[in-house]
């Protein structure tokens, strides 16, 4: 692949200005899977030092699955109106409509689990081990493998995406923040369903 | 047409049951418009009558205004998934949406306004007419009135239509319910506001 043709496989696949593919491809000697991964990066960086911004634009964005039984109602929030207004930011709010009303998160972000939606699930995977006599640093191990995996499961931003397993719904987000350069936050969500 | 034809236009046109369309037509000496009006005039009869039945059909609907800056999401039932697919149903849904989209209402009926919210809400009332040394019965008559209202105001089905101020949500409802002559029940709703 000659040069040109990396920098704009990077920029399809991350969306990141041309500018920013040529330096990361540049800084990475021209592999493009680390080229990514130092986008990537740049984007989580990016979002923790934007944390603090205020997000007092978006948008309320919905999506009904065309049986009419399930649907979700988003409220995502960016920095700047023209942000709100970008076709970027729209479509990211689009893909998390279709990921909540596909993948049923229950909440946001992981402070949002409560305490005893955790005891009770502990409570259920000692109660599936009962009898197992496996040593107490074992058992520690599982529980809290399997602790981690509910909470992928229950969580919008730990949740793998459904269009690309690979990518968490806080990479998705990541991303798009090293692309537009402002701070997303996923303000709440609704989903409803017969 | 046949008696059969005039059973399947009536049905087509209301919704209600051919058993029901049957009756219409006999009772009516079958004059269609007779039966069709009779039907609707069974209305508020049929809702009561209905209240017991099972709604688990509908949709979950949603509208978002042009300004992509508040949404609603709602979840509307009914009995049968016939009638969960008629235009009628539909239409009624999109109605309701627009009406919690524009008029901000808070609860879907009477019964679900917190007694806390109704507490707050009469101190409001009393703070204000502290010092105007009314008689008690008046003052009564004052928190009743001003309750009403209030309810009036977050209640979704109390609220006036805001495309024919003289209906209530409650009326729109009962008309949709003497037409399809099935339960709809308002099950849930959400509004976002940025």
């Amino acid at each position: 692949m000659s040069n040109i043709e990396q920098v704009k496989k990077l920029r399809e696949e991350t969306g990141v200005s041309m500018m920013e593919c040529k330096k990361a491809l540049e800084n990475n000697n021209n592999d493009i899977e680390k080229a990514k991964k130092a986008l990537r990066e740049r984007g989580e960086e990016l979002a923790g030092k934007r944390a603090g911004k205020a997000t007092g634009e978006g948008v309320i964005t919905s999506y009904i699955h065309s049986n009419n039984k399930v649907g979700a109602l988003v409220d995502i929030r960016c920095e700047s109106d023209f942000v709100a207004k970008s076709e970027d930011f729209k479509s990211l709010a689009h893909e998390i409509c279709l990921q909540i009303t596909a993948a049923k998160p229950q909440y946001v972000k992981e402070e949002d689990v409560p305490e005893k939606a955790l005891e009770e699930e502990k409570e259920i995977i000692l109660k599936q081990q009962e009898g197992s006599k496996k040593p107490d640093n074992i058992m520690e191990q599982i529980v809290e493998g399997r602790l981690k995996k509910f909470k992928k499961e229950v969580v919008l931003l730990m949740q793998p995406w459904i269009k690309d397993e690979k990518k968490t719904i806080e990479d998705l987000i990541n991303e798009k923040i090293a692309k537009i350069g402002e701070k997303v936050v996923v303000n709440r969500f609704e989903r409803f369903e017969i």
